[in-house]
């Protein structure tokens, strides 16, 4: 195999595989990239098993081949090389030779072979506004959960969600980490019967497929096939594997019509929220949200380190409310939240409190309440 | 105790008195800054009993008094706090009743007269011009060590040297960490006889000074006594114990004539440094360094990442030679060397290896090379 390729966009290329690898896997051949030179360029592959990810580079091949190649040291590698092309060449001994101006490099290789094998990709897509996609995904990804003995919520939830007053249909974009929610929804015409069903998505996947179609600048198009999803930009194709078992039924513990509402402004209440926050109590990170009829008091106290109090301008819709909450599940509620103002919705105290903007429409966050001793 | 405080000014000092706190201390005090109002304004100290810092604030101080308070969380508050004047009430119960627009705070404190006495600040000063402090600190400051072990290496000495070809006297910083050394010398007259006996300054109490110095950006005057050393700023003055024991004989040990020089291109040397060090073996980091009539090859080999190899223009004054050392501190050297082309001046292989350009007169990096197997 001998290739030559154009440093920059290679190592964007090499950026985006990484991504997809696990940081430490049990299989060596999965912290390797596989490069296969073709006739007028070169495929990079990447895959944890469930994220697959394939991206197409122009180049020069002078001989195809196919290896598998460390994938974070070659990208380190590139990142640093010269601003040159690069010329890489599998060689006699099995390691690959990578020279770009006076610099070269030797990396040992693992047989194309020992890769895995890549989900055949369907032959039907559809096209999915990239601007939609990114949007929906900056407003649910931060929410999805890290607990890996928690499966289904370390993904997005994204199904066709039906409006039953108005009977218009959206696809939904739902994450939680069983302490707060955020629910996106758009109108996304075309690709709906893809996700009447519900399926769940792995976090990491769609933070790199966001990451494609941020650096594309474009669309793409997706498909479902053999019960996997395929998406399809220019010059990459990801396929990821829905995360298996049943997304919580999040639509019961919402409450629909919240009996109390309190409207603030956004920015003051994000800097109010951060200055209490600095005197919590460390294993709770709880503050007290007194809404009265023209104001909100918002209250902490740590044991060791003092307390905090802080006063608000508000409009209260209902009846005065005494509720307690994480402090940072907030703050990042409202870094998500476009607008000027914020409606924070009350049932009652120990009901999930939603968070929305008029400005904002089709989005909401939703906060679970601490009970208050 | 009432005051008001200017809030930007407040949070700029919290920040230099935090930097002098020791991060977890046995004696709870010593994470504590003084407050001390009096007409006119507020004195902000911070100790760890080997550096001790005073600044002055201007302030509208309503009743006069003292008392100690938690640095680190009364700076993360006044970070925090709205664009507003900020009012400071010791109460009854001696908790601190900080209030800003309609922002409040109590914070526990400690009584005044728990808190470190300042050594006495001497009579007469001598000023140091603040550029030429900035810029000898920016070169020798890195190179200290942090081995707590290995006191006299966590400081950097500071010393009167005498040419002995001209006569002339200059003042010389220099630190090394047992691998590397740096020397920087101005001609700094007027406060040479300080730095006769020689003096090590502790690492952690120059960064705060340069910070000090970087922000007032201006000169500062200095003083000895009691064998401390203390330092005048417009609204600020620390003092700073010197490290017991003595620097090392460090000019035994540099070569002073070396026999052999490779001049080469600066940016493109530290870049295929960077280059070389991804593929150095993870416990040594050996690059070695092979300097032939007009070009120099950097080689690096890990046994299970690959190797590398860079080739760089040169000019060889003297033999060929082949050494080998630790990229990074060669990386560092470079980042702190002003100028386009670096003189890498080697006596013998095992010999410490000099590293200068013509363009950073005064300074002078040395590292210890490695034995290559």
């Amino acid at each position: 195999m001998i290739v030559q390729l154009e440093r920059d966009s290679a190592t964007r290329a090499l950026a985006q595989a990484v991504s997809v690898l696990e940081r430490k896997s049990t299989r060596e051949i999965l912290e390797h990239v596989l490069l296969e030179a073709r006739p007028g360029g070169v495929e990079i592959k990447a895959t944890d098993l469930k994220i697959s990810l394939t991206q197409t580079l122009p180049g020069e091949t002078s001989s195809p081949g196919a290896v598998a190649v460390p994938g974070r040291k070659l990208y380190e590698i590139f990142r640093e090389l010269p601003p040159a092309p690069v010329r890489l060449e599998l060689e006699e001994n099995r390691w690959l030779h990578i020279t770009a101006a006076r610099s070269s490099f030797h990396v040992p290789t693992e047989r194309a072979d020992e890769f895995p094998e890549f989900p055949a990709a369907p032959e039907e897509y559809r096209p999915f506004p990239a601007a939609s996609f990114t949007r929906m995904l900056e407003k649910t990804l931060f929410s999805a959960s890290n607990d890996e003995t928690r499966p289904t919520l370390c993904g997005v939830y994204l199904h066709a969600h039906e409006d039953p007053s108005t009977g218009t249909e959206t696809l939904r974009m739902v994450s939680t980490d069983g302490h707060r929610l955020t629910i996106m929804e758009q109108p996304t015409p075309g690709v709906l019967d893809m996700f009447r069903d519900g399926i769940i998505l792995p976090k990491k996947g769609l933070a790199s497929l966001k990451a494609l179609v941020d650096d594309s600048g474009e669309g793409f198009e997706i498909a479902q096939s053999g019960g996997r999803i395929f998406c399809k930009l220019a010059n990459a194709e990801m396929c990821l594997t829905p995360i298996d078992g049943a997304f919580p039924r999040y639509q019961d513990v919402i409450p629909s019509d919240p009996r109390n509402r309190v409207i603030l402004a956004k920015e003051p209440f994000a800097d109010a929220l951060r200055r209490v926050a600095l005197m919590t109590d460390p294993d709770t990170h709880s503050v007290i949200f007194e809404a009265a009829e023209n104001r909100v008091v918002l209250r902490s106290m740590n044991a060791h380190a003092g307390d905090s109090r802080e006063e608000l301008e508000a409009r209260l819709e209902g009846e005065p409310q005494k509720i307690a909450f994480n402090a940072s599940y907030f703050i990042e509620a409202l870094r998500h939240l476009d607008g000027d103002e914020v409606k924070v919705e009350i049932d009652q105290p120990l009901a999930p409190c939603l968070v929305r903007s008029d400005e904002d429409p089709g989005y909401l966050c939703v906060v679970m309440p601490i009970r208050i001793d």
